[in-house]
């Protein structure tokens, strides 16, 4: 077993325009997290407090540290990673807020890197002031895929008590899904899916359902193809591979029915297919998180939120649902490669050459 | 104002072997629909009497009649429109319910336009086996379109309490979708969106959110262009006119935040963008009305559900409620077909002509 020490989570400032430190705030004024986890901010210890007091904030007990090494495991902790002076300037795209944004982020991501931290929760940013020459992706995920992927490919994850759903194709417009669908991804992201599953929710065989493309799974054929040529046979060969996945399902009566309750975790074909009725069924409960990296990541599912920044009536519940989340994966994480460590040299292998036990220490490392 | 007769409902059956005939008894054994309305089954006596016997449902008190001019007002009316005996096969796609299913909406389509009756209620057609010389079309939407549009375009509008959503792209598949959009299209579907709100459901002024195409609505362009090239235009055109229409939002935060409760109705840019988040908020209270006709057709949101067939289980609500919006829609016409019917000569008009009064007239008619 592992030893019962405090997982230590490293929390991004995001964009310091939007709601991020609201909902960090307002998650860690609540003393019991501190029992829970061992958090570090990377963000500013002025701007934090600019914003709790411009939005009377309840206070947050923390500790100013230089760097991850000094952690304090009785209270929050709070490196600046930024200049003194940051401008605040709630609801608006301020190039400051990009560059601090992204200082957080790579800070963050080095000391996970150097293994200072276990885990990684991302408050969010603005996609179009953060771009520099040191970032130049879509999103976070993108960004993690970049640092952290274990292979050529991540998943992006939503999940909630009542539903998890992931997406095989992420921000693209909608006229390139269709051809951006092959047998070949649609399958990986099936086995994304079971692996993270497996290994990051504790679910040994879960049931997954797979979403068709279009209206009515395409109807036999008579509303397109793609449910016949692509996603059957990748389902087919998921099963083939020992996977329990089923589909493709008619989208909208598998969610208006409820059958999505039956399974485990579904696979939506594409960004709406997907977000659409994850953020109406698990309202501010959602959690996004990004399947296939070697290190656990998560992140509340909504945006900065310009719209009510500084108002301090954002809801705390999907970041505070999004630390839960990072700890219980990281834990499942630990017991899945601890079981998997030594594992019984199979009574009846090929005594010509050791290739059998090579491979079980191949997919020990793997993991 | 109208005299208080009660509204003819003529209902067909739909797919003998579906949960059609389960949904018309159940619904119909409650006495009190008798006082709402004045209904007419297009169907099969034994066939009723088959359904209700091999499920144990309610009685239903009907009396069998010719024709429509023959209608009793105080009870259920059957007409018969099929053979003696037909093969009830639940679950089953047989060529005898298609052509039952044919026979039934022929006769109250017949009915409509003779003015026998008053309004459609058309229970689940299997959409393969229904196909014959004298029906190759997609849907009911479109054998409705077909024998009563009033103009070149009908709306598919999907209707309950607390969601009502229209789309612009119907059953077509996915990679034809952004294909299918034009500035045009989106604006007659606006038009038609703001005109059934004010015709059939009585919102005078109706707010209307349009949503995007792509993912986040574009993302400024990062996500797709059709947003500022297609959508936004089109919006500002039917602002041009005088329509409340606001956007486009992005879809998934749009239902998230129950962004859509502040507005009277929404319009979706393809089927699952508005089916699916319409299924999940509506369960089985929603109704399929089709805008844009000379006629009030409802039906019940759900299809044949061939796996429930026969076990009893199907829930007769969404029909119910499509009866009490086929009553509402033709109560609301009537009276706005009334309130327009002598208006006021405009003081001030062009005497060199009599055009604005021929207007006056068109515009008359056109109801």
């Amino acid at each position: 077993m592992q030893e019962e020490k405090k997982i230590r989570v490293g929390i991004t400032q995001g964009d310091i325009n939007g709601v991020g430190y609201e909902v960090i705030i307002k998650t860690f004024s609540d003393a019991r997290m501190i029992e829970l986890c061992t958090p570090v901010i990377y963000g500013s210890s002025k701007v934090l407090a600019y914003h709790r007091k411009s939005m009377d904030l309840p206070a947050v007990n923390y500790s100013l540290i230089n760097n991850a090494t000094e952690l304090n495991e009785n209270c929050v902790n709070l490196i600046n990673c930024t200049e003194e002076d940051l401008k605040v300037e709630f609801g608006k795209p301020t190039q400051i807020a990009g560059e601090a944004a992204l200082l957080s982020l790579e800070k963050a991501t080095a000391d996970l890197k150097a293994g200072l931290i276990d885990v990684i929760v991302t408050a969010p940013i603005n996609k179009d002031t953060i771009q520099s020459d040191d970032f130049h992706f879509p999103g976070h995920t993108e960004y993690m895929h970049h640092h952290f992927a274990l292979g050529h490919n991540v998943l992006m994850f939503l999940v909630s008590e009542t539903l998890k759903i992931a997406v095989v194709t992420g921000h693209i417009p909608i006229s390139k899904v269709s051809e951006s669908l092959t047998k070949t991804e649609v399958l990986n992201k099936i086995r994304l899916l079971q692996n993270t599953l497996a290994k990051d929710f504790d679910i040994q065989k879960p049931r997954i359902a797979v979403l068709g493309l279009n209206p009515h799974a395409g109807d036999n054929g008579l509303i397109g193809n793609e449910e016949a040529e692509i996603i059957k046979p990748a389902i087919q060969a998921g099963q083939d591979g020992g996977i329990l996945c089923y589909g493709p399902f008619s989208a909208d009566g598998f969610f208006g029915s409820g059958m999505y309750r039956e399974f485990d975790a579904t696979l939506a074909m594409y960004h709406d297919q997907g977000l659409i009725p994850f953020k109406t069924i698990a309202m501010d409960q959602g959690v996004n998180f990004t399947a296939g990296l070697s290190v656990v990541r998560t992140s509340p599912d909504h945006g900065t939120a310009y719209d009510i920044a500084g108002k301090g009536i954002a809801s705390e519940e999907s970041f505070r649902q999004a630390i839960y989340l990072a700890l219980d994966a990281y834990r499942n994480r630990q017991n899945y490669i601890e079981a998997k460590r030594n594992p019984l040299r199979k009574q009846y292998f090929n005594k010509e050459s050791d290739t059998d036990l090579s491979t079980l220490v191949a997919e020990n490392n793997e993991d």
